[in-house]
């Protein structure tokens, strides 16, 4: 793929050798995101920002990646700041802001949103999640953190654990491991089990599934458990919402004596205890910050 | 004029040479603006910006103005993350950030806000918007953009359609093409027409002006038509609005066999119909980039 | 005290010696504040803004510090456009923005706010107001402004007047100032006295102070005044806060013949009249740009 000038929509978009040419670049970003070097390559680039939605990580970090990198961003971080709230449509807004700048990034609450826009902007769009839709670039800070702790991705044996029917996380990620020689658990409450139609993707795809509702039946045979909000608005009837929550609740406890890292796209309530957070178990925080390296490496990839 | 220093408040602070001058350093930007080249002139300056009113372009084309010249800005993109919640007066806030800053950029809803304020403030301020009143770097932007397209001002057949009455950018629009020797049609239903002491100034300056309720008597001598949106709150009864709201709304199939362009000082609501953007009349979004050269070229001339 | 990658929580954490350090330094940075030199020390540097609570001086006297030293910013303005409203805890947030950035200044309606998430950050942490707590680079700028108008703080007579009870930024400098050879009057109404804890400290310390209601009384013994504002909410019969209101509203015709100079924290509402703003009495304005260069001063010192 010549990254170039390309738009970034879906994880779905890119081949491994696409993710591991990324990886590979973020893995040189990783001194100047933790502030040991600095770097000058995208002044005087602008990156365009269109946050419809409210978002700390995501804005965040795409803002350190760009300004550590030398280069500025401009836009806004909730519709109300944009003319938005005087009736201008959401394309002519996204084109101006595509022709002030050099790549934009945007988050919408409407599925489809950015690659809707990306067609009417002349410069890269990336998508930073569009509602039910996809979110590419959390996938690969996911699979930068795999990468980064255990040097490999391939032979890894991995539990999405959660809401694995409405999580669009667990669903893109899904489908990147499937590129990878890796073994799959599923873990959720039979409610909210992994759709089937990506499971048929994933079998044709060559992966080792399992599903389960119990995650001590895998627990042992887990390297990555990659933990996932379970929303009570899920359930019409709250009192089995009761009954299930605690048995997705993850704490210091249940991982004693195991060497399971835990990893949780953000922001968690309370399906992670935090007496995780400090052990060897939690690498939630360290997956967070990873986000500013990989979105250095694209980038740096994306801008001419 | 020495514009080291001084305030921008009303296009009608500018004579022609002045304009010119501008318009001149706006075209030395462009490449800038456009990312085919790169500046570091305002380096370590500073770019106050006061929206109290939101604002997509206007905002978003300052910063990136700045920005591409190496600057940075501060600020608030709405009243509400200001201390005005606080019940701070406007003045004190606008002097201080005002000590912080090289310029200071102001939108506000209240016509005669910039010019009440640039006096309390020791570095230039520009007025971005002040309610009914001035919008001067909007109007710049618009000349820009006819002398891109056209390679000159005087000589072009101009006509202002939409709301005459009540529209600030066409008002300073109308001041500033007095200046050049030009063909005006102003186009309003008769609810709408262009004031008349603005009228009486246009005669005095010697403007042609023609005035109709309808564009296809002057289509064919038009060179620009500068669309405006008619609001219907301007109009007492919602039945007149209905009537006249087709009449004033810009299609392809209208323009077509023309060698008319069409700008509009976005946003637009339903006034351009979509199948106009992508064909040779709609320069709207071109109009729209040229925010970006027009407001390096000033804060290049304003910033010591 | 070794600055670097120190928290910054409360002004009672520094000595007089660490005082004078910070602000020799600020002295250093009042040109680049003004615009006169510039300096790209902490190019490639990012400071977090995590303001929970809607400022306009402090965040923008920050993030002018930082900008013009050549450094960036990344967060938010108001605790909306964050995750905070998806439910995300606080620590997490600020853990998180920690990882991002070379120094996270937070503000929040909550006293102990920041000390309690100092722990929790590897990169220092800037107390920029927690409530009724504590806002020490507020005490900083103060001690700056006298210094740099008198050339000293040693030997001055300072009256704190108006709500000496609830007012955080009164307590902070009547710490401060203990470390220092001053007298000090304490002006307010019966019902917001100084505490007595306060005062108590500040005997120890060997203070000399008075306390009055009548400001009259002090005036003519008086260097600086140091005016607040009191909050009719404090009072519980309105009709006593009408009574004592415009004993303590400042006023030009009150400062004729002295050479008192008047400070204050600002956002001001009534209680200094406008008439003072240009004299040579008013020295407010002055003291909120000392913001910039004192910050500055902290940031370098911090910044690794």
């Amino acid at each position: 793929m010549a990254f170039n000038q390309k738009d970034i929509i879906s994880i779905r978009d890119f081949d491994k050798k696409d993710i591991e040419y990324i990886l590979k670049i973020a893995v040189k970003m990783e001194p100047i995101a933790r502030s040991k070097q600095s770097s000058d390559i995208l002044f005087g680039k602008l990156l365009g920002m269109l946050f419809y939605e409210p978002s700390t990580r995501t804005r965040l970090s795409f803002e350190a990646a760009m300004k550590r990198l030398g280069g500025s961003t401009v836009g806004f971080a909730e519709a109300g700041t944009s003319s938005a709230t005087k009736g201008e449509n959401l394309t002519d807004t996204v084109r101006i802001v595509g022709d002030y700048s050099d790549a934009v990034v945007i988050r919408h609450n409407k599925e489809g949103t950015a690659r809707f826009v990306a067609d009417m902007v002349d410069v890269p769009v990336i998508n930073a999640g569009d509602g039910a839709g996809q979110h590419p670039t959390q996938t690969l800070l996911d699979l930068f953190t795999m990468k980064r702790i255990f040097g490999k991705i391939d032979d890894l044996h991995i539990s999405l654990l959660g809401d694995l029917k409405y999580g669009r996380t667990v669903h893109s990620l899904a489908y990147a491991l499937a590129m990878f020689n890796v073994d799959v658990n599923f873990v959720s409450p039979r409610e909210l089990k992994m759709p089937n139609e990506i499971l048929h993707d994933l079998g044709k795809s060559g992966v080792e599934v399992y599903e389960t509702d119990d995650i001590k039946e895998v627990l042992n045979k887990t390297d990555i458990l990659y933990v996932t909000r379970i929303q009570k608005e899920r359930f019409p009837d709250p009192q089995e919402y009761s009954r299930i929550k605690g048995a997705y609740t993850i704490d210091s406890k249940l991982l004693e004596g195991t060497d399971v890292i835990v990893m949780h796209p953000l922001p968690r309530v309370d399906e992670i205890s935090h007496d995780v957070d400090n052990t060897k178990y939690g690498k939630y925080f360290e997956q967070a910050f990873y986000g500013v390296p990989v979105r250095m490496a694209l980038l740096k990839l994306l801008i001419r």
